[in-house]
């Protein structure tokens, strides 16, 4: 396993790092703390939206924060969650006295977490709500929708509430679009070739030359089962028609869609399947309203991909489309 | 060698296809040719900056085409140049009266392709003029500035010469700043793993388990030589050295960053290098006016990255911090 590293431990410290050192006109990192938050902080009286997860799905989510996106991420070690502590004082550090929005995976360490972070927030009277991101198809059947995971549909997720914050919605509102946004996003992955984690030294699953994991989870959860590799045309149908069938999807309904590399596969490779997904749903009547390309979520060096849908009304094709600057993603 | 395409022949043509499906709002194709031109035309009275390359190394140089960066790009096949007639005809479709300026890496048969369409242009009274990239410092030594080749560093040429005519400089104007970045600018490549091309089914050269090639080329050229792995810190102060002797960088000089990622390589390790790049340079009292991380200038599936520096002037740090809109790259 050759690695660009310098210490397998300090991977999650030095990235963070290095993001502020790119990107200061857009972050800063808060004190000692794996956290980034925007160099210019919030307007008092607007919403935080503060986001956490494990490392390694860079940019996801610290390459998230400035206008128009989160307030501030917190970063936890690779695979873990961040702690309560942090978690607790860059929502404090970024409060503009209009409420926190907790945005983070459907985890069982995340949820520990936040919510023990959010219990300390109110200690203080400091207002706020978490949303947890559950996007992910293939981590448990419709009738168990909480107790699906999150994967890059959390873009989405991000992207609204952040845009509604900055229109100055209240915590309540920000926190009913956030949620309603999720509610409407769906993902579903495909793994190539497993990740391998430095730490380790050797891929979470194995793969044969000719089988696809598709169902592939963010952490390297090999997914629902094995297929044999197919053309990417066929590949992106059935990835589009699950999602498609999950949120009701039918002629004359506008979407936002995300295809999303895992880190080894080549842009063309994703523009391909982005080409066959937006054929398919031009074919069949189905608007986009605006399309991403590129890796949003990664998962340390697996080759694969996902495919992520948000199902517009006027709210959320308002707030998808309003500007955004972040290190990861801007857009006029 | 598994991918996600349909057909390996179609790559480009699908590649292309993709991409100005997902961007309706910057591109859209010209006719039936491999080319990509804006979706609003540069304005009567601007110079048209019309690139081209070779396919692979995406999101260069299709995915560089808007507002403050390209007027239009012509792809060829897998790793060959686009031919001169549709250069002729992408480049008579986007002129608006104030000549073409062409970006192009150098190579023979671009250059041939090139040369043959520009006379076919001012056959017409299209007045037009050329600029090739020789970023690569591994390519051929400093006395053969000329035999160099253009590696990711193209990147910074198509920025400067996009917003000079935006800013509706002359052709001569915009042809003298483009040559002027081209000039001072100089990039290094180092690969972990080599690319393959999905037509040949296996990798260009072979590198053992504790080898790395610095000096790779952007075609899978394996390099200068082998050197061992090492950690992240040590190989960005040996590209780095490398590019500040070339420019003749000293305390005091301003520059813009570019960290660019083959494919491969997880941001994560990507953040790593330009964090230790940022270090060094704060440390030796020279000013990075602007970073840029990921992946700009892909080599298939190179798992490598590469480090460019552009050393600024006053004209060339206004231009590098212009606004662009495009596919791949925006900047507010």
């Amino acid at each position: 396993m050759k690695r660009l590293i310098n210490d397998p431990d300090r991977i999650a410290v030095e990235a963070i790092e290095g993001l502020v050192l790119a990107f200061p006109q857009f972050v800063r990192k808060l004190d000692d703390l794996l956290s980034v938050v925007r160099v210019h902080a919030p307007a008092r009286g607007k919403v935080a939206v503060v986001t956490g997860a494990w490392s390694r799905h860079e940019p996801l989510f610290a390459g998230y924060v400035g206008p128009g996106m989160a307030a501030a991420n917190v970063t936890g070690s690779i695979f873990t969650s961040p702690p309560p502590g942090p978690i607790f004082e860059t929502a404090k550090a970024v409060n503009g006295d209009a409420g926190v929005l907790f945005i983070y995976g459907n985890s069982a360490g995340d949820l520990l977490n936040f919510n023990l972070a959010s219990e300390m927030l109110s200690e203080i009277q400091i207002e706020n709500a978490s949303i947890q991101v559950t996007d992910h198809v293939s981590s448990a059947p419709p009738n168990e929708m909480m107790e699906r995971s999150g994967i890059a549909g959390g873009f989405f997720v991000i992207r609204i509430a952040g845009a509604a914050a900055e229109e100055g919605c209240s915590l309540a509102e920000v926190a009913e679009l956030a949620a309603r946004a999720n509610a409407m996003t769906r993902s579903i992955g495909v793994a190539l070739i497993s990740c391998a984690i430095p730490s380790l030294g050797q891929p979470i699953f194995q793969l044969n030359s000719s089988e696809i994991a598709i169902g592939m989870g963010i952490h390297g959860e090999p997914g629902e089962g094995r297929s044999i590799v197919m053309p990417a045309d066929q590949l992106a149908a059935i990835l589009l028609e699950r999602l498609l069938l999950e949120l009701n999807i039918h002629s004359g309904d506008e979407l936002g869609v995300l295809v999303n590399g895992q880190c080894g596969l080549p842009l063309c490779g994703l523009l391909i399947v982005s080409g066959a997904v937006s054929k398919m749903l031009s074919h069949a009547g189905i608007r986009v309203v605006r399309t991403y390309v590129g890796n949003f979520a990664t998962s340390h060096d697996t080759s694969g991909c996902s495919l992520s849908l948000l199902k517009l009304d006027s709210d959320l094709k308002r707030l998808v489309l309003a500007p955004a600057e972040s290190p990861a993603f801007v857009q006029v």
